[in-house]
């Protein structure tokens, strides 16, 4: 059995972590962490644990605890881990960062678009993205995950394959995203109280979001030149869920099958992603309790643009479960195991 | 491997048959059939089963199949199913029935609450109420399992205890329950168009909900004596979930530590129902995605009543998961196998 | 043109108010007050007042600015206008206070349920209770009234006319009342974060709420003796509005007719009562965005019980909007002016 | 006073309509007709109207009624109104068309988008296109005024202020826009059905649906030359509130403020427009319940794109609203009369 722990486990993501990983038939959780609610119960903190969960929660010092398990998953405020992680951590345990203090490429970004200086250049150059189906091989020889944000891992499941073959023009691309409002986590914020959110939809930080550098630096990478796209968030009056909306202009011309075929050349062995039929276009509601990425398209002829439509569960794909998935991967087990839970469906 | 079909798997209780069915590691599902989507894959209908589950929906007499399945679940609409199984069907396959059909005890029942003529008064008598908790040793030994409403499920697990023991005021007994839309299924209706019932609340059916009948002769038979109930049911802008808030006066004066003993006394064993700790009330957030139902309860003294409250997903103890709960009964395998995931949130 | 001023301006009840007076063809808003957001214009708080009130909002002594108004509107947090309010001040200007400050009889009643000492025993025999159907004419003779909470305006509208006629049996009153979650304020609160209330269902504060007292007072002053009821509140996900499902046991056996009548004496004539057809019962979509209250009620012949059914939108009915008819009232204006509005559907 | 009727009076559009000409000063409704509650009174069709309105509903032939009133609203399915009027009709009442069928250019459009035989070509010829704040002088001097869909008048006070000054690269525009359920309106469908919807977010007939044309040919008339979009709908989880998120090219570089400056200078005087403060942008919560259209933009200088965001609520400015705003001018009444009502919030 792996032995994990989490750290920063009470809040959203953290606790679809804890369930994920209870039903996991490898794992064993051993360290439950988390800084507002030490020493309570993790049932007594989210009751869906009842009779299920009864671990008391502590603060810990990750070094102190790397050497007594075989993963560790960190689930805390950006700037952090950064601050925490060390060489020496790393060789006693595995590690997936689910915050984005490993995700950019270098130190300089992180001044530019998360407000903090970066001051750990070594692990942040080891740090592997942990984009599951387009970085498998690094991942399983990796001992530091950058776990990839909710919308950049939407977008980029629903890009890469046009930009990997260089069919889009470059700086075309918008991606209008939309999620729901677990996306902001369990923090208490204006924005998300419930009579502020709910009945309403907008955008928020329009050209500004920090998931923007994180995707343009994906993009770049398998084009093998510059991208820059236009990332539009907005809220959503729904607890799970994001989909993404993707326009793009298409160099030449192509017909519908030709495109379908090229995404099937990326993902028709993959398990977790599911390609929509001519005409269909995802939902969040069919894949909200899983790990699937479902993503279908069409192209506006008149308009010469292809539009790519995706959905994830946030927490799970965007979350939890690709975390989960990465951990699969690190420890050569299989890549679904602990992760087929069926879309749950009116939810 | 046990066989099982399903008829009337396009519903919503049919949906979530086929998920808790296809997750649970000693059934495989052989026929899903389908009135309404004859001819259709499952995931057609429902995008949710894409990759997972692609049988085709076909039309299929009960007869026909009967010998190819060890069980078959029938969730098909009131009045069908007393019209359908005969005494030979059920010697080939046992049988698991949804719909209210064999619920109430007398064929007379049906014509007063359901406006049909019952005439199956034979297997009317040999039909097992399917409240698992309750009723475990004969679910066991039973063919033919007539499965509990949702709003049943719930009442009663909230107040057999406390009537089992004979200390409630006879028709003293109050149940404002609260329903999210799936309990409505999916068959379009006014009620259930998303703008006529989100952001507002309703009692509906007051003093005529046909649950009625099946909570009060529940609650005789363990009581020993008539009893008749006041039932109010509430729609809520919810998908899923019932809470059940139960009031009663209780004919002495009891202690809050006195009660608690006597639900444990009934339910300190059971896997499914968990008691919260005094000053806790149920939520149906905390129960959504499983087969658990939560209940707690208070004393109001100066008024000398009980309010006991409790929480289930309705289409899952209410329904789907309490129908698979039976049917582990009736094949002796663990009560809780397929059934130990746990309740997701937020969702 | 009547002066008015609100201190406490920017809370929910507040805003309602706001907006409601704006509209008022005999009221000039003079001052709006508010202590978090002081020196703030009323729109950057609201946006919907862009355009339309930019007045600057301002931290304002009672007594500074009570020379200068009409008519004051207090909607501060309980427990601070008991404090504020002096003699001198109510000399120069009246007051509707919508916190609970002046609407129990005694001082002794704060400390047992809301945990502060009241030191205002003069303008607290001096207040009235502000439920304007029931006390037209104090009220329009006062200069302190006590505006009633938006739990006890349902339930009281709903049981006062069997009350006062005394055909309910005392201490056999249930009110399980449901609220949208405007109700709790625009305070965060882990309770009211979007993904915490949002499809789910609770009872809170169960036999404890502070509402309670203040139904059990009118109920006996209008009953003249002494009765307790038992009160369950529920969150519901929704913004606004509240309904409340009330049960009694009647003393005597009567026809639906003669209960109707019973209403129909009490509310034939009143404006914003408007009693529902036998077997229609209200639902809060109907009245919101209005000052109606909807009443409806049924027999449960059986039980020997009686069950009445009303719906209010909290923010109207239940506050601001009861607060206009209270001051419309004190100034000898027709009642529902400024008032008239239809409700919205759907919203 | 003007006497108005409206056919199709029991569509959420109609009821809207219904629910602001009561409040207007200057109109007298004297004809409800509804095909599917004929012979019902209005308020049995729709609650919130008991006590306020309780016209019985009927089918009324229009050239029997077009004596009788100075206006009428016709709020029908797309198809029907093209049959009904002719030249007589109008020359006896003045007619705003809610429906599709006179806001297209040329009857060839209605096949290709619409799927019927337009046999109007004549009236199609008059009619002219109700965008108030862009056809004010041809909207005051018409008989026939084809009202502008709810996309559409959203996404063309957004954009127009810069198609006409063209400073906007041809075929660059994308628009994609999110509305609340209302706007498929009552009559049932899986797709509105309440746990289908809710809790989920999808896009819509992308690049198919038939406010295509209708933006196109606005945009292309000011602009003096063909312009085509891509427009994608999608459905959100709220009852009502749309929200549009356009993108296009910047043909030369521009200032924040040189941007600002020009939507001044169409939009600073006129009532129903509201432009955001720099870097704040629209949110259907703030327009709920009013006349409004908020509009905000920013430039995204990397990409050199301009993202311009507007917000209505669609059952007002989107639909009944804007159509009162159009009989104003028709009526030489001040064009802002019955439609000052402040935004709600939240609702």
């Amino acid at each position: 059995m792996i032995k994990a722990g989490i750290l920063g486990a009470t809040g959203y993501v953290g606790q679809e972590l804890v369930r994920i990983l209870y039903q996991h038939p490898e794992v064993e959780i051993k360290i439950l962490s988390s800084k507002n609610h030490n020493n309570q119960t993790y049932n007594s903190v989210y009751e869906n644990f009842n009779k299920i969960c009864e671990i008391k929660c502590n603060e810990n010092e990750l070094e102190t605890i790397a050497g007594q398990l075989d993963i560790i998953f960190l689930s805390l405020p950006h700037g952090v881990t950064s601050k925490l992680l060390t060489d020496s951590i790393l060789n006693n345990v595995k590690v997936i960062d689910l915050s984005a203090d490993f995700r950019l490429k270098s130190e300089v970004d992180y001044e530019d678009w998360y407000n903090f200086k970066h001051n750990n250049k070594d692990l942040l150059s080891q740090s592997i993205y942990g984009l599951s189906e387009w970085k498998r091989n690094q991942i399983a020889e990796s001992r530091l995950i950058a776990n990839p944000g909710c919308y950049p891992t939407c977008a980029l499941l629903c890009l890469l394959p046009l930009v990997k073959e260089g069919i889009l023009e470059v700086d075309s691309i918008i991606i209008d995203a939309k999620s729901g409002v677990t996306g902001a986590g369990r923090s208490l914020n204006l924005t998300t109280h419930f009579s502020e959110c709910n009945e309403s939809i907008k955008a928020y930080n329009v050209t500004s979001h920090r998931h923007t550098p994180e995707i343009e630096q994906q993009l770049s990478e398998f084009y093998g030149n510059e991208i820059s796209v236009t990332f539009t968030p907005h809220l959503i009056p729904m607890n799970r869920g994001i989909l993404c909306t993707c326009y793009g202009n298409l160099k030449n011309s192509y017909s519908y099958d030709e495109i379908e075929q090229l995404y099937e050349k990326y993902y028709q062995n993959e398990f977790f992603i599911r390609l929509t039929k001519k005409g269909v276009f995802p939902e969040t509601k069919w894949v909200k309790g899983s790990n699937y990425c479902d993503i279908g398209f069409t192209l506006h002829k008149r308009a010469g643009k292809i539009i790519i439509i995706g959905a994830i569960d946030n927490l799970i794909k965007g979350a939890a479960g690709q975390a989960v998935q990465n951990m699969n991967l690190m420890f050569n087990l299989e890549e679904n195991i602990g992760l087929k839970s069926i879309p749950m469906f009116p939810v």
